[in-house]
């Protein structure tokens, strides 16, 4: 038979998958004899099976949970429901990982019209005793029976009322009791049968409480955003009772072994006396700092101390920890891996590594690579942060914390802060690529519309600039220069803040603190770039990008969208003229116009680059991206260019595409026009020749977009070769140079032994692989994307963590193929999932040879990078 | 070194690939002891060779060449040059596969100004000498050296102009002598050097000159409609020259063993005394029927009859062939297997059988699958056809011919049709589904634009109509009731006529001659029901379709497209209902309202096949699909729904989609509205059950489209057993059905083996599959594609034939892994690909249960199914 139920002394901290953190760590305790209520542990098994069977508990986990209590009353030498020496017991939550938003604690369980009399005897505190029944009632009522709480607040207040007092502590042992039997008429009121006398059914209905709440949509949001997969379950810890309440020797506090928010090493914490957890957490009275203990009762304190520092060096790790004191004795109630700031992981992780807890390695696995985006980014100052409240929340599309004065257009916002230099937020309905100048220049980006991967948060991210995105209560009036939240209208100036990296938006000005980044970071930094095999490199389209990737470590430059060259207002012109001419010289003379800037532009990215390869991916969207829709702006183009309006029209007209992500792009523009590839190579190469001459070394790699056939690809590439070879040739250097595709079409992958018999390198578009391998693009799966988190059909989106059974398949069907006829193809990736954690990872395990992220995502790759290695040594 | 000239002697039938069809037959007639003039072959890897080489000729190329000339020239007793003798020779094309657009002939050629003396005194015939000359100059001036003939023609009538002459026959020896002189200047003037007096030069250059016109855009064109790769390359024959036009006891003419209009068995053809094979071509001479040559010269005729039986007998296949009478004697230049019609294609296959040469597999090889279309359809009357002239072209969409009135709207075809009885033609932009009932009483439909898979083409072809899609030319003004081509104008009433077959449109009413079928097709089609493994399905919506396809022997049904049975005017209400519904309830309310007309419509689906399966796809397209867009037809909707237009407006806009094809459609409707998949699986059962009522038997399949992830199936899946076995356990009655999905998602296909858990059946989405992994939709491929075929990227259209390495790759993965799930896992095909016969090979070789196609394929897919049997045996 399976063993559902777990005494602590049974179990050990290994066992996290089956008896959940908590558990495991109760476990763990028990075993290093530190002082811990002893009790037991329903497994993560049971939960499943509950929900395997319709939502019921099995008689055989209610069976065993029955014998592992009665072993537990003999530990404590008490009865549940005995009128003497009554059992008591706290019923806790505990999945593998922390989970916020599932149910939390019922203490006291155990308490009858019995027990509490037993209870109120055996302290000689009837007001203790009536005080936590009367607790109790409301708690199982509320979360187990799930009756709204406030119809017991509503007695409460009444009796207060009555009795002419304020606080509840005002009230004495006869209130109380009396209270309890209020309680009780209005919880058989409400449930329609009487409140549960018998402490096993109590017990087992608050184990299917905590099995329920794993499936409610808080606790679901929470995995989802987590990718926690929903198959995991929760454990349900029941712990013998102890209690900080029963006077002045006394009480209940939370400490860390060091300080979370800076990684010092010193106890820190809050203790209450005479107290139970939840008055901590009420707030109404004000917990001391732990360093206080040490002068209310130096022994306890020592005690703690010494606690603590066994537990951190058990798990060489620093620890969150849960403690009670009952009549003066310590207990310890849980402890488990602290969260820290990303400031404190790293400063933790190098001293313990200095001193002798963990190797490098070791320290390495402990920093959350997604956390050291705070390290690069402006934060709000946390004081003025508390006194502000939200306003509402989109998307957290790029990190970082900015306040500003509104502005409604790129212009406006450059106009602005050319004038007076003071900081905007710029709010969109969704930008384009027409608002670059103005997203240059603003501190933070509001829309209203788009997703994690839409321009606004794309450009964004890869300028390290604030942005929220997708905040769909915001109505955006661009013309009446104002927006309005639920009905609050803000005007162009008034200020606001956004905070990119939870999503929040906010209607005032909230002070900023610069992102501080300290020599630890660095060390960390160091200590990755020592042990990871796969390269990081950057996205990067102008010099500023590469700048920053340089500062941030990025060895090389893996993506240069050309194409965001061509949308600076200077050079649409010339690149509109290209997609309206009427036939190829026309064509060739805008082309011409062309050449000398994105020759310039290769000229700087070189230099910010030198010594480093630079991946330059020619022109890949649609030609319509281009040009304006509207009539009126359609009206202005043409008399600019000196075309009739009717003729522009139709030119633009006729480039509308039913699906334009299926469309005429990437390479398909070079096999319709190859005079666009001729002239690229022309700037690549020229460009090359130019900083070859100035005595910087430099490497090309020329990266063919949206191949999905070899011929294809060798079509581009022989008009590349001679191309470029000519140049060289006739500059008597040389210069090295590759010629290499994106796997961004699943026939790609799927052919990819033939397309490596002419592409020098490989790099994964995940982006596009992604949209074609799951049949839904980025722009509409908004619509049903949702409902596929509910029903959990899908658990993350596939557009921030690779998919890695379907797209990854054809990623190690490409990587494999292409080596068995190119061995040691250069691979990469340079789709977003370039800058995510787990992607980096299976990046990794795949064998790329490099990832490519955004410039602010450099160090999250190279720590992702060292710990994938660390984790699945590779080479 | 590389063998690439072979004597006639030294080849044989089987080295096609290598001497090309005509050069395999003359070495293999050469093998049969028929009487062939002898020469050699310049093998088809001399012309690959030639293009490696930046189209130049090898020198071994031509050192071989003139080695064999050698042994030709022995043969003879001839030589090239010789003022007394002289060697002629012709130079042809003929590579693998019979190729029009290519070079074809170059006669005499080896006169110079030496030879033609000698050919004249040989011949005793001066007049035919310079005759031969003057032909050959032109001929190699214009083929071989790119000189518009138009210079020579000029020259010509001057002459005849100068003779006060009407005819070339008028002129004498010495006219044509002088008219070789001037000849001769005029190329020097045009070509800037002299007419080649070397007979080695002439024969190197038409070598060259056939080479490359294997890479003209005629041959280009010709191969990309044939599926023939570029890659074959061609082959060059040179044969010595025999002359029909010698006088009266010498001639030429061409016949075929059989009939090939019919398949009667007797010789049919033509041939002229005295004449060589460009008069019998030119028309200025009246040829006779081969009958008459056995009054003319009996002896001739019975060699002749003995050498076309001979040669029958050997090739086991009705003969095309070419022949001279040199002096009397009988020389055969060509044999080849005859082009036929459908019809003579069947009683050949079936005759040869019966005469015992054939065995019933092969006879069934015999037949073009494609050709039987020809049979299905009405055609236009010969006779009338020859007068008429297409005013324009465009897709051959859907094959048969007809003639009808114009019409623009669905409802004037409905309304004209209804008054008279007389046939219309529906002229549209493009069609629609609300234009459904229109096209059905149409006798034709024409669209401007739209490709092979547009929404008029697909409905044609499966209601047998014909249609021509995406003609360019045609510009509508459906306000105006008129369309125009190239300025001319056709009115509401007009008759044209067009041809599905050629994508021919005219501006007359031309007779049409209805299809016969023949015992000999049923024979012939039970051999292929004999022999197949594969079955064959059909796609059908309405039992109309259904009942056609039973007619011509379907399976059962492989795809009924669900949404089809919406468009219906009378429905589409409801539709819309329940497109607009604000929430659950409403939608309900709409969908109540469309279950018995799905019912209805299963019920009779269900008739039409008893006892086979029918598989019923689920609700597939956007619901943008299913409303209107224009200001005006939203307005008439608010009013009919009662509902105000902003509302309607926006929620309309709401359903926009940026990349519809990758949007909300398929089972993602059914995720987000799962009271869609229990309506469609209530009407389904409810169907299934009343039929069963009756005593018949059925057995639904169901379908999900657009799966990508098996808990996506699963979630649909539990709704549909839920609600079917509720119906069925209700009714009393054993009812089987069957959910499976469409695998049209590259996803699915990765991951068949975790689907296969759930999934009952596998039905390939090959339209879908193929837009996603090509990553180009087919809307938008049209703008492009065309480059990929110049480009000779692509040599024929995916969306036609299955691309076997990308989407047959995918294919073949999804089969294996769904086998090692589910053994005996039921797969199939829906799209078009299934009525292709390269692709019904290709379905046959992966294993595939059935194809599923239009009705009217269904006998092509029967016939493709046995051959790919026969070729490579299943089971």
């Amino acid at each position: 038979m399976t063993k559902y139920v777990y005494l602590f002394k049974e179990g050990q901290a290994s066992m996290k998958n089956l008896l959940g953190g908590k558990g495991a760590n109760l476990a763990e305790m028990t075993n290093l004899g530190l002082p811990v209520p002893q009790g037991f542990t329903v497994t993560t098994e049971a939960c499943i099976q509950y929900y395997k069977d319709g939502k019921k508990i099995a008689p055989e986990v209610v069976e065993q949970i029955f014998a592992a209590l009665e072993k537990t009353e003999a530990e404590f030498g008490k009865k549940f429901g005995d009128a003497k020496n009554p059992f008591l017991v706290s019923v806790r939550s505990g999945a593998r990982a922390s989970m916020p938003g599932m149910m939390d604690t019922i203490l006291n369980l155990g308490l009858t019209d019995e027990a509490v009399e037993g209870l109120a005897k055996l302290t000689d505190n009837p007001r203790f005793a009536y005080d936590s029944y009367r607790r109790f009632i409301q708690m199982f009522a509320d979360v187990v029976m799930e009756i709204d709480k406030i119809n017991f607040e509503h007695l409460l207040e009444a009796m207060k009322e009555a009795k002419g007092v304020h606080l509840d502590t005002e009230l004495d042992a006869e209130d109380l009791k009396n209270l309890v039997g209020q309680f009780k008429v209005k919880y058989q009121e409400l449930k329609g049968e009487p409140f549960p006398q018998d402490p096993k059914v109590q017990l087992i209905e608050a184990v299917q409480a905590v099995f329920r709440s794993w499936d409610n949509p808080r606790a679901n949001t929470y995995r989802m955003l987590n990718h926690i997969p929903y198959e995991w379950g929760t454990a349900v810890n029941v712990q013998g009772m102890v209690f900080g309440n029963m006077g002045q020797d006394s009480g209940t506090g939370v400490a860390f072994s060091r300080n979370p928010a800076n990684g010092d090493r010193v106890l820190y914490g809050e203790y209450l006396f005479n107290a139970q957890g939840e008055d901590v957490v009420a707030g109404i009275r004000t917990p001391k700092p732990i360093a206080e203990l040490k002068k209310e009762n130096e022994a306890l304190y020592e005690e703690f101390d010494r606690i603590a520092t066994k537990l951190e060096a058990h798990y060489r790790d620093m620890q969150d920890m849960e403690f009670t004191i009952e009549k003066g004795k310590l207990y310890m109630l849980q402890t488990r891996n602290g969260k820290r700031t990303a400031q404190a992981a790293v400063k933790i992780a190098i001293d313990l590594v200095n001193e002798g807890v963990l190797t490098k390695e070791e320290a390495l696995l402990k920093v959350e690579p997604s956390q050291l985006d705070a390290l690069l980014h402006p934060t709000f100052d946390p004081k003025a942060l508390k006194a502000a409240k939200p306003i509402t929340q989109g998307l957290a599309a790029s990190p970082g914390a900015a306040y500003g004065r509104v502005v409604f257009t790129a212009e406006r916002a450059a106009e602005l802060v050319k004038k007076d230099k003071l900081p905007v937020v710029l709010v969109r309905q969704e930008t384009s690529p027409e608002d670059i100048e103005g997203m240059v220049v603003s501190a933070g980006i509001l829309t209203a519309r788009g997703g994690m991967t839409s321009h606004a948060a794309v450009v964004a991210r890869g300028m390290g600039t604030c942005c929220v995105a997708g905040a769909g209560e915001v109505k955006v009036n661009e013309h009446g220069k104002f927006f309005t939240i639920n009905g609050k209208r803000y005007n162009e100036g008034d200020y606001i803040s956004i905070d990119g990296s939870t999503g929040y938006v906010y209607g005032e000005k909230i002070a900023t603190t610069e992102a501080v980044v300290s020599g630890d970071f660095a060390t960390l930094m160091s200590w990755a770039d020592e042990i990871r095999v796969l390269k990081v490199r950057t996205n990067a389209d102008t010099p500023r990008d590469a700048h920053q990737a340089r500062v941030f470590g990025a060895e090389g430059i893996g993506l240069c969208r050309t194409e965001h060259m061509f949308f600076e207002s200077s050079r649409i012109k010339a690149m509109r003229e290209m997609i309206v001419a009427k036939n190829l010289k026309e064509r060739e003379v805008a082309l011409a116009k062309l050449l000398p800037m994105q020759r310039e532009d290769f000229i700087k990215l070189y230099k910010e680059m030198e010594g480093y390869a630079v991946t330059v991916r020619y022109l890949d969207p649609p030609l319509h991206e281009f040009v304006p829709h509207t009539d009126a702006e359609i009206a202005d183009l043409a008399k600019e260019m000196g075309l009739p309006f009717e003729e522009l029209k139709r030119t633009i007209e006729d480039l509308h595409e039913t699906n334009p992500m299926l469309g005429h792009r990437g390479v398909r523009l070079s096999i319709t026009y190859p005079e666009i590839a001729v002239m690229q190579t022309k700037a690549v190469i020229e460009a090359a020749i130019q900083v070859t001459k100035e005595g910087l070394h430099v490497e090309p790699e020329i990266m063919i977009p949206l191949i999905g056939e070899l011929k294809e690809f060798k079509f581009v590439k022989d008009i590349v070769v001679k191309t470029a070879d000519e140049l060289i040739k006739a500059s008597g250097l040389k210069i090295k140079y590759l010629v290499g595709t994106m796997i961004e079409i699943p026939r790609a992958a799927l052919l990819a032994d033939e397309i490596a018999k002419e592409a020098e390198f490989f790099s994964f578009g995940t982006n596009d692989l992604t949209q074609m391998t799951f049949g839904f693009s980025r722009d509409d799966a908004g619509k049903f994307l949702p409902d596929y988190y509910k029903t959990k059909i899908f658990e993350s989106d596939p557009f921030a963590h690779i998919d890695q059974r379907g797209v990854g398949k054809l990623m190690k069907m490409a990587v494999s193929l292409g080596s068995e006829v190119r061995p040691n193809i250069k691979t990469g990736i340079c789709g977003e999932h370039g800058g995510d954690p787990q992607s980096v990872e299976f990046c990794h395990n795949t064998g790329l040879t490099y990832v490519s992220c955004s410039p602010f995502r450099v160090p999250l790759a190279r720590l992702a990078a060292a710990q994938a290695q660390i984790k699945n040594p590779r080479k």
